[in-house]
């Protein structure tokens, strides 16, 4: 069987930072499911019209087409109940909790430590199309918005029982990582792939979480590419 | 058997706002157990000796003696194991996140709100152990610290997540309350106790879920004794 992921592509091809693909990539890794990551561009929507869809990831298991990160989460637990990444009951209800979490609370923080590193990351075709989805979305310039400063502060405000946690167990969801550990890690990696700045000092929990996280499954995540492995300029 | 929960008390003995015993009691009353709330003030620390202890909640269930409100919710999962309020494995990993979130990110800004009026519920006899103690954590004096407009901003930011899911279920744990939303309302009701103004605009999210969590178990929070209940001056 061909298990496809759509997955989000910056100015060179290798280049992969979505926050939504890198939880499902994480994910497909938990599962052990080998999967094909096709290079995918903001503009590229015709690719997806398949899926009724405009964004990645879109996930393609032979016959099966889903799309929505947190959807996608929900049907492999679905099609492959060993070694859940939600769960369910209140175990899902806590997870989608703590994905609300992520959204609303982390990943802003983040998006103001990185807005224009992230902008230099994306493929030139693609820039104009993100600086006026974001731009809209943010009622200001990203040049405006960019404010590392105020991001980390933010940042290390919002991560305060996150940090808690993880003095208690060595991942999120316990002594080993599952779907929440996915869901906040994908948006750390995500500004991880696009800066040049380390996200947190090295002596704080988080950072030491996000090593441990980068080793996982072989060091899926850390032998990713990101913007520092890019010829200068 | 007898079952006593030792209960922070206020100027008037019927005013009960600690946010861990209120954690708890609605944790009882989920289990259906019938309990004794025996009030307590600040400084009867020789009541508590017994149990090597010097704060609320404690309670006494038949010979066993079990301290802080969050291991009492475990104590009480393990005791009486039907209807689960943390439950077990990433359910329980997860909840304990939730807990973090609540005492890092919710409880400190509802401080901000209800600083002052907080201080004239406690008992005369205990303002000045209470003014020092939290003085000394805050780094200023309670009247510097009371910012309830300050305090109002950042909860609603804070609570964006838990709006988010309330837009998807009536409770945090999905359909039926439970451990997650007795964590969240412990400190709303807090809040709710010693203050007269209301904590959120009528027509929010968690407004409604903070009245639904007041009549459930037959009213037993709404029947709370409050501040506004007590004759003026």
């Amino acid at each position: 069987m061909t298990r496809t992921l759509y997955d989000l592509c910056g100015r060179d091809e290798r280049l992969r930072f979505s926050p939504y693909c890198w939880r499902v990539r994480m994910s497909l890794a938990h599962k052990g499911l080998e999967t094909h990551f096709k290079p995918w561009r903001f503009l590229q929507k015709d690719e997806l019209a398949f899926a009724d869809y405009d964004k990645v990831p879109v996930l393609c298991d032979g016959d099966k087409v889903v799309t929505d990160s947190f959807e996608i989460m929900r049907y492999l637990d679905a099609a492959y109940p060993e070694a859940p990444l939600l769960g369910e009951g209140v175990s899902y209800q806590r997870a989608l909790f703590f994905k609300h979490f992520v959204e609303r609370s982390v990943t802003p923080s983040l998006f103001r430590i990185v807005a224009l590193d992230l902008l230099a990351a994306i493929h030139p075709d693609d820039r104009a199309y993100f600086r006026e989805t974001r731009e809209a979305r943010f009622g200001c310039t990203l040049e405006a918005f960019h404010q590392p400063e105020q991001g980390r502060q933010a940042l290390q405000k919002t991560l305060a029982p996150v940090r808690e946690l993880l003095r208690e167990t060595p991942f999120l969801d316990g002594e080993v990582p599952s779907g929440v550990d996915y869901l906040l890690f994908g948006s750390m990696m995500w500004a991880y792939c696009v800066s040049e700045q380390a996200l947190a000092p090295p002596d704080d929990d988080v950072a030491h979480w996000f090593e441990r996280m980068l080793a996982q499954y072989d060091g899926l995540a850390a032998r990713a590419f990101t913007v520092r492995d890019l010829p200068a300029g």
